[in-house]
């Protein structure tokens, strides 16, 4: 595989590098990407700004290749793509990998409504030890495989059954 | 296993939930927590906000358990937290999970920074053909198994060799 080459280490261990934005990206199978982009919308308010669509793909193939759609939520920009051969991400082992960890002050409103749009509730609404963002947690798992931390600031939870 | 129960799944679809931020959360191998922050300081410039420990593990274990540790990168808060047996995250098959994208204006500098720390150069950089932020992309993959995307917002890219 090919490498980026470091020319000069020293420097680049130096250079301050400013970044702007952290935009987290879904990679899903690419037919069901269309699929992803609509129930993000529906279950957590994601509000669509731009997809960026295969230029070959789009005209001799039923469903056209979603590159990269952006996504708006509570003032982020999380990407779906559908994945191609090119975009391998790596397989993690079990335990470890990344969730999405949503803050809202109505957690099982949010639990519910993602519920309602086609996520798997997984365990009770708990008060965070810590491994959160320390208040109430809730966690579901989306039709796609991705799991969503959804979680007060404060300490407080409503009364979950 | 226990599911949170849709109580009044019409009123839920209806109902509004606001989202006050996205938190990606990255759980590492818990010995490799305190490393894994480090090496997100060093790589990528990440401030260290906040750190929970475990009360329990503190005491009687010689490497105390990160619960979470709360990053500042580009006005976004990662988490970094320890895996326990009771945050399993979900196993991903190739080719699909979740990626990091890091939007820079000077993606030459800031792979070669990450490297320099520790983190391997995936591929050269390329023009993003819309798979990522629309402009120049690089590609590492940091020493805990994850995926950064490292892209300019615009349509320019370093001459990279």
């Amino acid at each position: 595989m090919a490498q980026v080459e470091v020319l000069n280490g020293g420097a680049a261990e130096k250079a301050v590098v400013a970044f702007t934005a952290v935009k987290p990206q879904l990679v899903v199978e690419a037919p069901k990407a269309g699929d992803a982009i609509e129930f993000y919308k529906s279950a957590f308010g994601a509000e669509e700004l731009g997809r960026t669509l295969h230029p070959k793909r789009k005209a001799d193939q039923e469903l056209p290749l979603v590159l990269s759609a952006q996504l708006g939520l509570a003032g982020t920009t999380i990407l779906v793509s559908g994945c191609t051969d090119e975009s391998a991400a790596p397989v993690k082992t079990a335990g470890t990998g990344c969730v999405l960890c949503l803050e809202t002050e109505d957690v099982e409103a949010a639990v519910a409504k993602a519920v309602a749009a086609g996520a798997a509730a997984e365990g009770e609404l708990v008060e965070g030890d810590g491994a959160c963002c320390g208040g109430c947690v809730g966690k579901v798992k989306d039709p796609y495989g991705f799991t969503w931390l959804i979680c007060s600031p404060a300490k407080k939870c409503a009364e979950a059954e």
